[in-house]
């Protein structure tokens, strides 16, 4: 066997060798030519994976909370009105956070399981005043994905700015941010763009670093504040150093290879993937009874699934078994039903290996805890998948 | 995607992690009390693994050859008579080189895809004076396994020195050389051993050991000699360095822990698991249509499988496409039937994610080369194996 | 050649071998067994490198700037007045940071190259009303270091709360937390604590989460609000997983790694073998006829030495040869005098090979500069103070 | 400190990371795209670093016994005459070697620290009959280094086929084989080359590969028959995949990173720099009072030295206590005079940083030992040498 049991969880993901090897090299100075150059690459290429060649790229050490502190923190004064889009748990953080600040957020909470419906937005956003809205790409907790053309659509016939929580989607889900009117994409890094946790990254649009410059308050935050990283960004993509707090180098260096990694595969290829492992684990989950928690294909993620446990058979026992097998799952999130659900994270290096090992292990843990269907079903079912819909791996 | 592919070919496997990382250590002096450790580890396991606690062990620089010619050479003084019992290209290797030091060499080649018979063995035997017999427990060529511990019984009885070349089979196939009686059993490391190429393995009796003490003339080997190496095992294991040669340090920490990594799964879990995915494979490829080279189940490798190309597809293009979708396998070796079969290798490291991502990629290749079978037939097979004979995995 | 060259800044620096080997390992899951024991271990051995026993210790991902934000914006409400201590660029910073969060900031400013005189801060505190002062234990862009102990002593006496910006000095020079009384000691992981930059330290006292416990207002910095993350440390330190971010988890295990290493060598020997380091380079700096900026040695630090250009020499052409030698040093930082004064780096696993071979470098440089001085009597110096005070160096 | 300690020992030495990382890598197949390339490349940059562009480069698993193994199991037929030239331990291995084989074998050995004088040579060879010669460029033992260029001339003068026993000096001594004429330069990844230990490497000329082709008898050792390995090499270095023995991959991996790392130094500059820190050790070892084995400079290693214990110091003490302060060297090797003198590597790798550490330790602990010389003369003879002839490091 594997020493190392195979990590599916929705972050971090299993990453490629290549990245933690440069993630392991001896540290350079974050002056040194090599560095410059390197940390000069990620922020080019973050362009090219956000689509967002005019956008204002930003790399810190720090969560994917810090990515949300930061775009809230230096678009918000104290007063502001924002609308805050919801489909889990991480909506409500982002209301939180920009209470905080000060805003005075309108919240609009989907069902479960479902996105807020496109009319009910724009009826909200038709009341006014609205200086932004934030919306979660794909929910961690729940597996919802919105479809955030329209939205993005939406908040620029409305005047409103746009922050794309993209922590669960960013390089897995298709983002177009600059054609499709978003101001802010923001990620972290141990998710689909794939290296270890520790940094937040987001792509900031021309209009809304506009907005920024013509606020009237300093920013609340003063680590998050852009003034201070701004012109350290600017200086390594034009290949000086320049120094405000020191960059993670480390970090840095695996965020290249991982950026490397995903422009050679190609970002439609990429999507493509992400499609086709998705719908090969939908088809195996329901190809051995299970129900999952978004209501239809149109708001299911492509990076992460959250089926229920089917009848009799309780989390605690099919996690612990699904281990045993040596596939690592994830629990629910989301506190009301935290109990009746799991998760399974298939974002980033996903591929034919570790889709089949994963179904593989549930499929027998469902068994060992007695639950019946077609021996094999589940599968076969990604199989056939597979067959019909094959992507080409690439070294 | 993954960005480096599955390696299934009968050697170099996928290693562990944990191997990969002992083996890129900083280096330490081939004398210094760590080292002297590590190595006296390694020769202590290996006669766990090899299930020979009163054998002695030898870790050399070198490939399987290396084993082979050592236990040769150092066995044989010219004119000494020694049976060969082939079962493919490595049987016809082992003549070769016993030829080469002057052995009259009997020659016993298996049907394709079959063993010697026992008994044409012991009628083989009976005509007596033979000093040492050598025979191939799995064959890479053919993916046919042989008894060994038949074959042992039988040299025992009739006073003979056995080889057995494990190259393929130790640590993967079930052997217990002490009890089973078998004087050598060489193997090298990037095989079921799970250590990068470049180290030869072996394990020798006591009573092949006294053997050699007796012989009358110079080893004609100089490097292969086991008076050259003898006193560096022997010093190692009791724990001070010796010098004849610097040993392969790096090779030989990998070795420590893919022997740590072996022991801590059990030899008996570690057999369990081989059979259970070479029995998923034969299921397999059995649903899908494909016939291997061993006549029946008695005679299959549990490290290796050699499956014929059905009709209407070719080795180079199902191998390439098996390669588009991730894995690389290997083609045939054996040079009068080189065209028309394929090996895949199954052993070390193997766990459900190689196994079912490679007969998916097979199912695959073999759709689009339009071959007709039941959609999803090989995944479903390989998993009902799975469910009915689960092993834990562990971490 | 090494082809790698000698990175001797005041950070990032010289990572141990096995730290980076630690950083590059597959990452787990952050609610993973082990990881929940590494982050526990990583922060029980943070109380003990600090000499806190009783704090509560902070473990973020971030630069140094984001600990001394946390420690500030979480003690600091809105009219709180502060002493700000600053022996150089960083004492600045935390000023500017504290009016962020609505301080009234006093500011005492050494004289260049010396410490604010212990009187002159006595009676600033003396004129009552300070909630807390900040002070720089090792000034990164000057090497002067200030006395913990007596200005924590002031502070007690006054009942002010202290916070030790401890970025250049923590497990590199003398902090006695707890002892001393000071209620937070704060540092970024890629100084002498030995981890690639991306973390975000701190030890907090009793005294000091209860003062912020009973805050009147919110903590004005979301991502910084110790009421995210006190639940999370708790629960790791007790050997549970809990959420709030993803944590750095491949940074969290290289600290670990650091940190034994760290303990292992024993916090008295790590303090006198930057002490014996430091002595070393002053020795061999005055030999060559170089002064630096600190004053006397008593106000001299341990981890890093700011040494002048001699007369006719420019920092440009000086530091390029040193490179063309093999060692990255570093320039000025201080903007009055940016030009004047170069910084070398010489802490975390700083050894006497690190040492000789940078003496060696500059003195070579200097030379081939034009600069005249007695030929090999910048390492001698250093040697003798090596041999009149060995230390012992360990594996 | 770094909890690793320096390996000044003559093999194996300090090698760079990005050899180490290169040996790390997950293990390709042999018969990968990837692999054939690199193991092409290898043998194309050693004949390059050998200068032999029309020599056959072998590149085998096994030790630098190996090496000489094969060059004289291929070279020699029973009752050929050889004469081997010997200025320490590894000519009298050369010649055990050698009769093992059916030599007929002469042995000139030099007077302990000098060369065999070549007029004695010539004298011998003016004999007549001999098929080869066989020399140690520099001996292991004693850190003598004969003038491979003159006796390469002798040999083709009086048509001798001669082998250089390079082991210590292949990568740090100039050696020009081609122009120089001999015939078969032989060494071992570990020492100059600067691999882990594990791969045995040679270039043998055509008029070698000539002789050995028109035989008449087989080559006593199977293994090491270049009959086997030839086709082989010229599989690998015209971009075909071959087998005869699985080669060691990931070693090979490492010899082609450590090849081009050398060929980007430049040869002139690789012997420049082993010269450089050679002479750092001679005068540094003089200025403490030290002899070396080597009766003067002319036949001195630059890849080693090997000074005697002054008066007053026992190798166990003096050895134990430089471990003590961070540095690893060796004792000695020559039976009769083993307990008088130590040997210090210096090759491969060597920088001013691993010079001046290794000469500081030594000062340290005479001076522990109670030995009496001026306090620093050690380091800064070895920096006065430095001054006086720097090199350029290059990343």
């Amino acid at each position: 066997m594997k020493s190392r049991k195979l990590l599916m969880i929705p972050g971090p993901i299993e990453f490629e060798p290549e990245v933690l090897s440069a993630l392991g090299k001896p540290t350079t100075s974050h002056v040194a030519p090599n560095f410059i150059q390197s940390f000069g690459n990620a922020l080019r290429m973050m362009k090219e994976v956000w689509f967002a060649p005019s956008g204002q790229p930003f790399i810190m050490a720090g969560t994917g909370t810090l990515a949300m502190d930061m775009a809230g923190s230096n678009l918000i004064e104290r007063g502001d009105k924002v609308l805050v889009i919801s489909t889990g748990y991480f909506g409500l953080r982002y209301a939180d956070l920009l209470l905080r600040y000060g805003a005075e957020v309108t919240f609009l909470q989907a069902e479960l399981g479902d996105v807020v419906p496109l009319d009910m937005i724009e009826d909200e956003l038709k009341k006014g005043a609205y200086k932004l809205l934030t919306f979660t790409h794909v929910d961690t907790s729940t597996a919802v994905m919105v479809d955030p053309k329209s939205i993005g659509a939406l908040a620029q016939k409305y005047n409103v700015l746009s922050v794309l929580d993209g922590v669960c989607s960013v390089a897995g889900e298709e983002i177009r941010q600059e054609e499709w009117g978003i101001d802010v994409v923001l990620t972290a890094s141990q998710k689909a763009i794939g290296v270890p946790p520790g940094l937040a990254l987001m792509v900031v649009s021309e209009k809304a670093m506009n907005v920024w410059k013509k606020r009237k308050t300093p920013v609340a935050n003063y680590y998050s504040d852009w003034a201070n990283w701004l012109p350290i960004m600017q200086a390594y993509e034009a290949g000086n150093p320049s120094y405000f707090g020191t960059p993670a180098v480390n970090l840095v260096m695996a965020l290249e290879k991982s950026l490397e990694i995903i422009l050679a595969e190609g970002m439609d290829a990429r999507f493509a993937r992400h499609q086709l492992m998705a719908k090969a684990f939908r088809e195996a989950l329901k190809a051995m009874g299970l129900k999952s928690i978004p209501i239809n294909e149109a708001v299911s993620a492509a990076t992460l699934s959250a089926p229920y446990y089917p009848k009799g058979i309780t989390g605690g026992q099919l996690l612990a078994q699904v281990n045993n097998e040596g596939v690592i799952l994830a629990g629910g999130l989301l506190p009301e039903i935290k109990g009746d659900y799991f998760r399974i994270g298939h974002m980033g290096s996903i591929n034919r290996a570790d889709t089949l090992a994963t179904i593989s292990a549930i499929e027998v843990s469902l068994k060992k805890g007695g639950y019946v269907f077609e021996d094999g079903a589940g599968v076969k079912a990604a199989q056939m998948v597979l067959n019909a819909n094959s992507y080409i791996e690439k070294r």
